[in-house]
């Protein structure tokens, strides 16, 4: 049985693995100040080309998103998230939980855009109602499109004259900067957004993501709310050690590539036996449209999500692809499909 | 320049890096539902003596802590804690974030007993006061010292009967079992609290802290609320891969008790040269109380934290061992406490 | 210049205000616990004929609604809501404020169904998502329409079965009881839903709101909730002292009769001059929908709210009638309304 | 059975009820945006001296601590209060309900200092720990004490220099203003203090408390936080109204001086019998200490609360005086004391 369902099925990069036995035995502060969180820090800003910017590591997507907008929020003020966002959803109400309402946008392709920010304000008029005040958005979106630079140039300057944050979840952002379609640099996010996060954990880390805020007045006492909220790591320097590992040599952009490839391959076998997709996605996850019987099939041999129903006899199956993915399990998934085709 | 600071200043014992290594491209499911997680419930419950326990796997002590006690409380109920206690003090108010009040209990040796109960207890009397409904220890406490097991079987009488819940913050459990002065088993504990953690990262791991539930009404829907607080690791195998090493063969208990030893050695050599101690502690923390002068040198190779100033000339300083401590450290450490002594 | 804003434009009926001159030099014990309000809990119970139903006085709707809502829920549970639901969208994220998501049920006339309840649970399968656990409706709904018994009885069926909780606003409870439409007697919402309240702000009250709890494992500590959220006045005999004379000689009924009535004139008048209404409420909150310029013309001598565009030309006004609307009032609007038609 | 319980035995002044008919049938706007509202913010601002403060009605202390509170500080800022503090011990818990932590300060006299302050400053120094941002005292205190104002000037310097808070809960402002030991205007305070409240119930309103704040930062959506929190009333007007009549000839003053006087007169009819005091309080609230025997005779006739065990034989208790204390009652009181001390 194969594993298509995540990018979080195997471990981390040997690399890592090496960094952490190589540094096991030696002492360092918690807490996150140890040199190799600094060196992380300092190597990212680079990659970022922004020494400004303040950086902070987390364990997981969850924890970074909840802890920055209840941070950065005031009580009365309210996310505004596409219907298909992480945090409107798939949370168990993690924001809700700080005391945060979500205006929940009705998309079809995952991205808000300008219109949709200001339906939001038009709805939200006085102190009966939340205060719109933080756009959520992931790149790429939890469907796998992804915004472009003009996009989200637009949503930005929206945002910024109408007094509303732009904060990114990044969990798989290494996949959405890798993407044929993209052409956003990572040392763009930075004026393109007031905070955001690239993620480790779906790209090669065992755990972490790495959490830069580039507003200034959203930087005070940071370190207070990540302790506040659980996330602050006695043995920090666990998540700094991976962050070095993958940024040193690029080989976040490696593993993001490879896992935008294997998800294009199956692309591209899935489309040659006639099947469509529900959404146009350039990234590591797609989304065919199979006949249900076919899916039974399939799901003898190889293991992914049944995402929707699209008809009474057709779904559509979620096919992840990660850094660890196999070409040779990319070419049996289409070997399969074509024998249960057929 | 060699670090008593704490116990969570190197990496992990290298049986977990080595198990790290040989499972890294197995893949498995997420957020703690894989094999791994699911064999080391099965052995911890072994060891505990109970199969009814629910176990789950958590990054952090302060995590573990705000996401049992919020799940376990109603609004209105609040925690009865010592003085010392690690969520009255040291957690940025985590819990009082979830909206939980904190009652606290002045004692010399950090430990709670059936009379502090009363106390709380007699001063919430009705709807205009916050309920006592939880009392939090840790064991060993914040000061190093432990609960015999008369005092804990004293305690949880005493709680149970005044329908309070009681719940062990086991952030150094191991230090605790091991300690000579200790006569609890940790198949003991189960029938001794309502909920408690053995804790890893201050005993070998790299991350991770084991969270047993024994009492039956606190077990369900626990996972939403892990998830919630953002605590649902993707790569949940992470702990579980973890905590199987430390108990497959015992070597949890061996390098809580190298932690013991290593402290005592500290404090036999400190007491030779005539210096009191702050409190008794029977485990990995010791606090010797020195004078100013003698600390500024001992400063100079070693790092510790200044705990309390005692008078004009004489401070406790905290040293903490763990099972990384060497040998050669502890015993330079005293030669060096009688050079500058002398 | 005559205000149909709302049904909170004037003080409280006469008998009130005499009752409150009549006791006002009395002594009473303090925070709801005097004999007035015992005494009109008595009598609510009795017109409830249920002698078990727990009762607490409230000032205001949204604390009603704050307070029961976050007693009755644990922290990973959640609401349910018609898209027009007042906690929804006119309480500033009260609830959410207490740390619950509610979810949005997008219906046509107001009401839930037990099939809409249906959706919510099937969308909501695991630890990632929050959990449905409670059904917020309010009878008459926020725009006017009612709950039928049949309707509720299915309602509160399919909810008991899903074991979730029904919670009924009745800020406008008077006006639902006393429609025409209505089959529903207040002594049949104990066995109809698992907590309500009976508002008394908008039917003749100063200021109050008769919460009452019928499933018993929702009562146990209630009045903790209220002092906690700041909702447990000094003076409580304010508020029993207005549900007396109001259920006294079921002034209540009477005052929310003529409410509707006054609702009804201006719906026949408005009718007969041709005009559509959004939708047809028989309670005292009617939406017809008008020119433009007529609204402009109207206003003039009226207060009232534009509630909704309809088309380039039209728009629908929100009319409210209450205890104290005056019939020449109303009498005059249709007249002004006939000579601005022509 | 005459009750020196509390200050809010008894109704409203009759003035208040007066005004309350001859307003009765006049429409407003809700919300507190009404004429009266508006006309009481006014007159409040003329005997401040400030027009440039906010001001804000509310339904009781509990509810303005809560909100203002809760609205003031960012998740991880913590409330500094005397451990005899309201929002400590008597509100259930409703500050940390909103997520933040109270320091408790343990003084004698109820009043908090400057060295308190620096306390809790030095206590609190990195991000584990809370951070102090708002200093909570009551003026009078819960033991009836007050604040002169040097007093108040040094510590309202020290929190200004600490960048710190100060906010003064004035349920009892009355009793304090008009104390014979007071030195304070009412005009002093927009210039002593961050945010505060004027108590109406407590001193002769129905129900009501005008919250001011000072300082310009704070004032931003205060009046969303109000409606979140459940506070905004329908019928606004009903607290305008009141503190319309309370301030208009200044019967406020006049109010607490009856209460202050007929609590002195208590004490010096308890001093000619020799007894003492708990604590030396110039306001409405005494305590003084009496044989237990002499205690439960003096119960057959009036009610009060036994504030604290002295010694095995003797308590003190509380005797609360208002607006409403007859005089022949406390002369009553001095008289039956004597009979039962012979």
């Amino acid at each position: 049985m194969y594993s298509f369902k995540n990018d979080y099925s195997e471990g981390a990069h040997p690399n890592i693995l090496k960094a952490l036995i190589e540094s096991n035995m030696q002492q360092t502060d918690g807490y996150g100040e140890d040199r190799y969180c600094m060196a992380a820090k300092k190597l990212l800003k680079d990659k970022l080309k922004r020494s400004d910017v303040d950086i902070h590591m987390f364990c997981g997507g969850t924890q970074t998103n909840l802890t920055a907008i209840s941070a950065f929020l005031r009580p009365h003020e309210a996310v505004i998230s596409a219907n298909t966002g992480h945090v409107l959803v798939h949370e168990t109400g993690a924001i809700e939980a700080t005391g945060h309402k979500i205006i929940s946008i009705k998309v079809g392709d995952g991205k808000l855009k300008p219109k949709h920010i200001q339906m939001a304000i038009d709805e939200h008029t006085d102190e009966h109602m939340v205060k719109p005040k933080l756009v959520y958005i992931s790149n790429p979106t939890e469907i796998g499109t992804i915004y472009k630079k003009q996009e989200l140039e637009d949503l930005y300057a929206y945002c910024t004259k109408s007094n509303i944050l732009l904060y990114i979840d990044g969990a798989r952002l290494g996949a959405a900067l890798c993407s044929k379609e993209n052409d956003i640099e990572i040392s763009d996010l930075p004026r393109l957004t007031d905070a955001f996060y690239i993620g480790g954990t779906k790209n090669g880390a065992l755990i972490g993501e790495a959490f830069v805020i580039c507003k200034d007045c959203l930087k005070e006492d940071f370190r207070y709310y990540i302790k506040q909220k659980g996330g602050l790591l006695a043995k920090g320097r666990l998540i700094g050690i991976q962050f070095l590992e993958l940024f040193k040599n690029d080989i976040y952009f490696d593993l993001a590539k490879h896992a935008n490839s294997m998800a294009e391959s199956l692309k591209i076998g899935i489309i040659k036996y006639g099947y469509k997709f529900l959404i146009d996605s350039p990234t590591n996850q797609i989304f065919p449209i199979l006949p249900n019987e076919i899916i039974a099939r399939l799901q003898e041999k190889y293991s992914f999500f049944i995402w929707q129903k699209v008809d009474k006899d057709n779904s559509a199956i979620r096919l992840v692809t990660s850094w660890a993915t196999k070409e040779e399990a990319v070419k049996s998934f289409i070997v399969d499909l074509r024998l249960v085709s057929e």
